[in-house]
């Protein structure tokens, strides 16, 4: 399974797999792909660099990268404080009283919320670069937007290549004007935050609109079918995400949100505001319900849903509380059944690749040469 | 392009054209596909008949297939006038209200409304089976579930293949216990009514959950690629039904029509309940606006929004009113740019089938067999 792209970055398999666990990342790069760190958990400089080094020191030498949340355009001046002031009171109390009616115990005296989302902020993306570029990260990957003009500059004199992911053609042609050098197309079944229109259909509309520039097919990808399917519609490789959440190496510190996303069909996500203030699919749980009753408050905006919700989904994930305990996920959550390794995973996923090329060779009538 | 089910059928290319109009369902069949015409707008047996009789004249002998819209259970004794009965004055009200903010002409006294959907009542359907089984139809489709089982046993007793449309593998595993022969996976993408799994995902769940049954994949296919992704992920065919739309054969009477069409984007449509009460994906327009916006009063539910709306969407069309002016289409509205013959598309499908298998063997590595 090789495109130009993987050819480039010299890895076996055109399989790019983003991932908050350290040590998924570096299985999937181990076995072929290119294993991509979600680095928007970390607001602590100094525990990126302790998940780098051990990243480094357990990736065999292959090559790996870093997804950051940053966004194009500064705030100038705007700390968490003044958000955090601007969250209405009635949209607090909603919280409380959701909290309160499935008795999710409070957090110990002084302790602090796990999730948190600041990551995004520009401040701490660019503490988390300042570690990420002392490192040699092959991919810089933004999840919001092109990168910052002096970014993208920082990471090619470091001959890192820079992909933004994108959910349309028009957002994908702007991040070509960026000077980006790849763009994940992440279709509307994706996990996370994603736009309305499916993978099927953004493919090939971004591959045109970007070309010669590669294009990375993300949402609805967890099996080899699906993997043909995506380089059949024009991307040099998979960006997968979901997948990974149920492989031996994932730590969700939850075995009940293991089981429920063992147990999930492909139905049972939903595109909610509830997480972050803009649309990401997610499990769907009676938090995200209540969030998207027409008879409660709604979302606020990015970023003040985030912070809002931060404290409250930590107490969810802490005590398990399963009716509310969710994650970004995608569609393909239907078919993660079993947990399996992140090697089973790849082989699975080049396996089904070639079987899938055969049963095309047939349908052509190629069939003495698959 | 060959699967078991095009050899079983006859037909040159696993291609299911659905349309309204029978000329180009005629030509679909003549291009080596299989053209089903949409029997829904049919409330006459006379006027079905009759484009039944010009296929028969127009096909050359080439398969052919009838698609209907009928309940699997029947409601007893429920008439047009009770369902109308059921309406709330508000809504008939809002219809007005949105018709005179546009300025949106009456229809001439005495005139019916052109566009019904009275096709789904079970005894129009059934009106429309005993003229259709006259003819060497050899598909029926279904579009509202299973077909009733005495229609199933109509049709095979006949030699008719009977299809039914899913949108989660859930419908289609009833629908294969309910004895049909062949599932249209239907994805989120596509156009009129659908489900919220996007083709990726939910085609080879179906393929999966009703085998050995064949599954034809639907939404947000328009091209070679996207013919081909869809039979790598499991398909034994593709149903297309927005691409015909803006082919020189299709009459949609409006010019206007037919430009908004040209010129929309994947991201102009919408899935709304705007149209029949159901969610079906369809041109957002001002009209889809005014009933997805939570200040209206949102539309009924099935039967009652579709007849709620007939008169107001035949004078839409008739006056070709822009800003108000649909119909439904999937997201691969945005590759429909230009006018093409349905021979032109047939051939533009299987040109791309053959360079996107070509594509998908050299980055198998196979391209020396491609």
């Amino acid at each position: 399974m090789q495109t130009e792209l993987s050819q480039q970055l010299g890895i076996e398999h055109a399989v790019f797999g983003f991932t908050p666990f350290p040590a998924v990342a570096a299985a999937i790069s181990r076995a072929g792909g290119l294993g991509v760190l979600g680095a928007v958990r970390y607001t602590a400089p100094d525990e990126l660099a302790r998940d780098l080094d051990w990243i480094e020191a357990h990736v065999d030498g292959r090559p790996y990268g870093l997804d950051v949340v940053m966004p194009a355009r500064k705030v100038e001046g705007v700390t968490e404080a003044d958000v955090e002031a601007m969250i209405p009171e009635a949209h607090r109390r909603f919280v409380r009283d959701t909290l309160a009616k499935h008795g999710v115990p409070e957090l110990a005296e002084g302790e602090a919320a796990g999730w948190r989302i600041t990551g995004w902020m520009e401040q701490v993306a660019r503490g988390q670069l300042d570690v990420a570029f002392d490192y040699p990260i092959r991919l810089l990957a933004n999840a919001l937007g092109s990168p910052p003009a002096d970014v993208i500059a920082r990471a090619h004199a470091r001959d890192v290549l820079v992909a933004a992911l994108a959910g349309s053609a028009r957002h994908a042609v702007k991040h070509r004007e960026a000077g980006i050098d790849i763009v994940v197309a992440q279709g509307y079944e994706a996990g996370g935050h994603t736009g309305e229109i499916a993978t099927m259909v953004l493919t090939p509309e971004v591959v045109d609109a970007v070309a010669p520039l590669p294009v990375l097919a993300a949402g609805g990808i967890g099996s080899g079918q699906q993997v043909a399917a995506a380089l059949t519609l024009g991307a040099q490789g998979v960006w997968l995400g979901s997948i990974w959440l149920t492989t031996t190496e994932a730590d969700l510190h939850s075995p009940a949100l293991t089981r429920k996303l063992l147990a999930a069909g492909s139905g049972d996500t939903v595109r909610s505001r509830a997480l972050t203030g803009k649309p990401a699919r997610q499990l769907r749980t009676e938090w995200t319900d209540a969030w998207d009753d027409p008879a409660g408050p709604g979302p606020l905006p990015m970023p003040l849903q985030g912070l809002l919700v931060a404290e409250a989904v930590s107490r969810i994930q802490k005590y398990e509380v399963e009716p509310l305990l969710g994650t970004p996920v995608g569609q393909i959550v239907g078919r993660m059944t079993g947990e399996r390794s992140v090697q089973q995973v790849v082989d699975d996923l080049t396996r089904g690749f070639e079987r899938a090329v055969d049963r095309v060779n047939r349908i052509a009538g190629r069939s003495g040469q698959s």
